[in-house]
C-alpha cells in the first residue's frame, strides 16, 4: 500500500455549539467518496489533517471503522500518535480491530522528546503490532526531527514498512541526495514517502515511493494526474503543473499547513459545514477564504 | 495569591508496567509536604512540570482534590490546558469543583494556533469561570508566542488576574523594559509572573510580582531564600546565589526544560520511584543523573 497517492482526508466536525461539537460523519462519507471515485492508492484516516490528536479513543474507533467500510478495496492506514505510549498502544489496538492495513506514528509531544525516548516509543509500539507501520516525521507539529542514526535504528524495528519525510529538501537538487542517503540508511524495501504538498511532485520525480498528501485528501484527481505525469517521465510538465498551484502553497505557508485551507475548501465546496474544525481551530478568515474561492475557480482542482 | 513563590510540583508516576502506569499519590503527598512545610505562597498543581497534558480528566480531578486537601491554607492553582476548547472547559469545571483558587491556561496546540484562535479560546474560557485565571505563555511547549496586542486584549477579559511570561528577557536590562511595556499594556492590578527558573531571580529583582517555579516545586526553601534576598533589597546577593545554580540551569537547557531534571532529583532524594515519568518521557540518562547527584550534594538545595 506504500506507493502512489496516500490521501489524507480531513475529519470534519459539526459545530452546533461547543458542548455539542461532534464529528460530521455524513460529510466524512462525502470526503471518502471523492477518494474512492478517484481510485487513490490508499487512504490515511486521522493523519494530522485528519485531526487524530483532537479525537477521543472512541471517536478514533468510529472514524477508523467508517473509513474501512467506505474505502472498499482501497487499503486504509490510520494515525495512532498520542502523548503517552500507553495511549498509542490503545490506539493501535483499536485501529487494528477496525481493520486498518497499516498505522502511522509521529512522535507527538508536549515536552519535546529526546532521541532515546522516541526510539523507545517506536520499539514498544512496533513490538506490539500486527500490521505495517509508517514512521511519521513532521517537526512542524511534533517539535522533533529525526537524526539519520534514529532513522536507521527505528527502520530496523519489526513492522516498520515506510517513512514519511518532510518535503523541504526537494526544493532543489538536495532532495535527490537526501533520498539517496535515506536509501542507504534504511533496510531494502522500506518505502519512502514525501509529505508537504508543495514538494510532492518534486519528491516523486526524485524517486519517492509515495506521496502522502493533504491536497490529495480533497482533490485526489489533481494529485493523481501529477503522479501520472511523473510516472510517464514527464517530470518537467508535472513540476510546471505543481507550480501553477503556487497560490495554494502560499495559503498553506501563511496558515501554518494545509489543514485549515483544506477544511475551508471543503466548506466552500459544500462538502462540510462552514466551520468544520473543533475549537479553538478555525477555518480561514474572510480574506484568505475569498482568495481560496478564487483559486478554486481558477485552478479547477478535482 | 499571585505574589512570591508559586511552586510547580511534578505529578509523579509509578511505572510498574506500561499498562499499569499510574499516578504515585504517596510520592505526590511527600512532594506537597515539602511545599507546605516551607510555606510557599501558592502551589500550582498540573503545570507543565505537573504533566497536565498527559493526564485524563479523572486523573486531573484526583490530583486537584489531593492538592487542595494537602495544601491546607495555601492557595492552589491548577493547569486546565487542552487541545480542544471543549476539554479546557471540562478541565476548568473539574478544577473549580475540586476547590482550586485559580486556573492556569496555556494555548496548547498540535496544529500551531493563530492569534485570533487563541483570543477566542481565552474569551470562551474566561466567560465560563468563577475563579481568577493566569495566562500562560510558554512557547517551548505550545509553539505560540503572544503579541503585545494579544496580551492587551486577553488581559481585559473577565477573570484574567495574572500572566506568566517567559523569563528570557531578564537575561539583561531588556527584562526591565519588557516589564514596563507589559505594565502599560495590562490593566492595573494584573500580576506579572516570571517563569524559567534561570531568570527567576532577575525577574523578581526587576519587579515581577511572582515567580512561577519548577525548582521551587521540589526545593521551595532555596527559591524562597532567593526571593527574600530580592525583597530585602539584596538583589546582587540573590543574583550571585542564582548564578551558583548554573550547573542546574545547564542541565535544564540540555534536557529541554526542568521537568526531567526535577523528576530525576525527586527520584535521587527517594521521594519518587526511579522512573517517575509516564512513557515515552524518561528521567535523565546515567551521565546527567550522576552530574545531578553531585550538584545536589554541592548546592545543598532544600
Amino acid at each position: 500500500m506504500f506507493t502512489g497517492l496516500s490521501a489524507f482526508p480531513l475529519t470534519p466536525f459539526k459545530n452546533t455549539s461547543l458542548t455539542g461539537e461532534c464529528i460530521d460523519f455524513r460529510a466524512f462519507e462525502r470526503l471518502i467518496k471523492r477518494l474512492t471515485d478517484a481510485r487513490v492508492d490508499s487512504i490515511c484516516a486521522m493523519g494530522s489533517t485528519g485531526l487524530y490528536s483532537y479525537l477521543s479513543l472512541e471517536q478514533k474507533r468510529s472514524v477508523a471503522k467508517a473509513t474501512v467500510e467506505l474505502a472498499g478495496d482501497i487499503p486504509v492506514m490510520a494515525g495512532i500518535g498520542a502523548l503517552r505510549t500507553a495511549d498509542v498502544l490503545k490506539n493501535a489496538q483499536a485501529m487494528q480491530q477496525a481493520g486498518v492495513k497499516a498505522v502511522l506514528l509521529a512522535p507527538v509531544s508536549y515536552h519535546p522528546l529526546q532521541e532515546h525516548e522516541v526510539y523507545a516509543l517506536y520499539e514498544t509500539v512496533c513490538n506490539n503490532l500486527s500490521v505495517p507501520l509508517c514512521v511519521y516525521e513532521n517537526p512542524g507539529v511534533t517539535q522533533f526531527s529525526f537524526s539519520d542514526d534514529l532513522y536507521q535504528a527505528v527502520a530496523r524495528l519489526p513492522n516498520v514498512a515506510a517513512v514519511k519525510i518532510p518535503g523541504t529538501p526537494f526544493v532543489d537538487e538536495s532532495g535527490s541526495e537526501r533520498l539517496q542517503t535515506l536509501r542507504t540508511l534504511l533496510p531494502e524495501g522500506t518505502a519512502i514517502g514525501v509529505s508537504g504538498d508543495k514538494f510532492g511532485t518534486a519528491g516523486m520525480a526524485a524517486g519517492c515511493d509515495l506521496w502522502l498528501s493533504v491536497v490529495g485528501g480533497l482533490f485526489p484527481k489533481t494529485v493523481l494526474r501529477l503522479i501520472s505525469s511523473v510516472n510517464a517521465n514527464n517530470s518537467a510538465e508535472a513540476q510546471l503543473k505543481s507550480q501553477q498551484l503556487q497560490g495554494l502553497w502560499s495559503l498553506f505557508v501563511k496558515n501554518k499547513g494545509g489543514m485549515r485551507v483544506m477544511a475551508t475548501a471543503a466548506a466552500i465546496l459544500g462538502i462540510c459545514e462552514g466551520n468544520c474544525l473543533p475549537a479553538p481551530l478555525q477555518t480561514l478568515g474572510k480574506q484568505d477564504r475569498t482568495e481560496l474561492e478564487q483559486l478554486l475557480k481558477q485552478l479547477a482542482l478535482d
